[in-house]
């Protein structure tokens, strides 16, 4: 697997060339995220993948009209969860019962320790908690677009209390952290196409002990 | 590139089995660590590699002493900053001014725009920045090791002060924040090296607007 290859060739486009990207590759990302792994397993969050044009154009106007918002065919939205409920954690267990063919009861376990963990730590804590979780499923869906050779732009830069409202996410227990929009490269438009990636050297970013 | 298949391979063993992953894999992994994408390019975090035997110890008698921590051959540690100081951003600035050839002059804006994001936030709003940066690097290290068929543990649940204190963290700025055992699985005492993996719904996951 070239993965590092896969990873030099991608960069964060700042111009599309709006060709939309295929389906069976936008559903190839979408499984690597449905795969990556989160902490307890309990994927907090929930993705909202955009193709409408009258949606896009809200949302383009709350990211400081970033032409790829545009220009790119899908929008990824990481939502994540504002609190995890009780309920959530019983659904869990059910699904763990029912995919491995065990009894709910050996879960117990497991689902007190959840429990208590969710329950020990204040909102602002846990809301922190579920953003990261989506953040590593934010990650592994920009590698799974580079190995389909579709650009993917990671942006923070968005109003977020506008994109929820936009998406009706509130209502969903949900606030957007971040996201993606799917695409191609318009390598004649932006001028950082050709640029030399930046990275900290290894002697700063990693501490051999 | 088989990225599905590595990632349906990979699981987050609970028991590994010693043997010592060799230093081009973990070089290759860390080379993906260090392509990652982070918000604004700024990679706002350390990864202290932990090989030493006694440090390993300290560091499993503060992580509930779970196996693997021990069993594998090396931790990764992701420790993001504490704070964002204008002169890592004046350094950042030097190095995209270094690598691409262009005057440092020309990235006066970004720098601004860097430093008022920055500065408008509160401490602890930073630190869950720079925190959620180090998770998307941690996700993208997630994969390269399964791409190296390298077993990679993600591991929140240790004594995050007592870790800053082992690995003298807080001086340099840094707080650990998740961490990464790598290693080879040990089937045969891990009962969950046979599980089915447990994966919430598309439908569920996954909202199309």
């Amino acid at each position: 697997m070239e993965l590092i290859e896969a990873l030099n060739w991608r960069y964060a486009a700042k111009r599309m060339n709006g060709e939309k990207v295929p389906e069976e590759k936008v559903n190839r990302i979408l499984d690597a995220i449905q795969l990556a792994p989160t902490s307890l397993g309990l994927q907090p969050f929930s993705v909202i993948v955009v193709e409408d044009e009258q949606l896009k154009k809200e949302i383009s106007e709350k990211s400081n009209q970033q032409p790829q918002v545009m220009e790119g065919s899908h929008l990824l939205v990481f939502a994540s969860w504002n609190e995890v409920q009780d309920e959530s954690i019983d659904r869990y267990m059910r699904d763990i019962a029912t995919t491995r063919g065990v009894d709910e009861e050996s879960l117990d376990g497991f689902k007190t320790m959840i429990k208590q963990f969710i329950g020990q730590e204040d909102v602002e804590t846990v809301k922190n908690w579920t953003a990261r979780q989506a953040y590593i499923a934010f990650g592994v869906g920009l590698v799974a677009a580079a190995a389909e050779k579709v650009d993917a732009t990671p942006m923070e830069g968005f109003d977020k209390n506008e994109m929820d409202k936009i998406l009706g996410l509130k209502e969903k227990g949900l606030s957007s952290v971040v996201m993606i929009t799917l695409g191609y490269r318009d390598a004649e438009k932006d001028g950082l196409a050709a640029a030399q990636k930046v990275r900290r050297q290894k002697e700063e970013l990693f501490v051999r002990a």
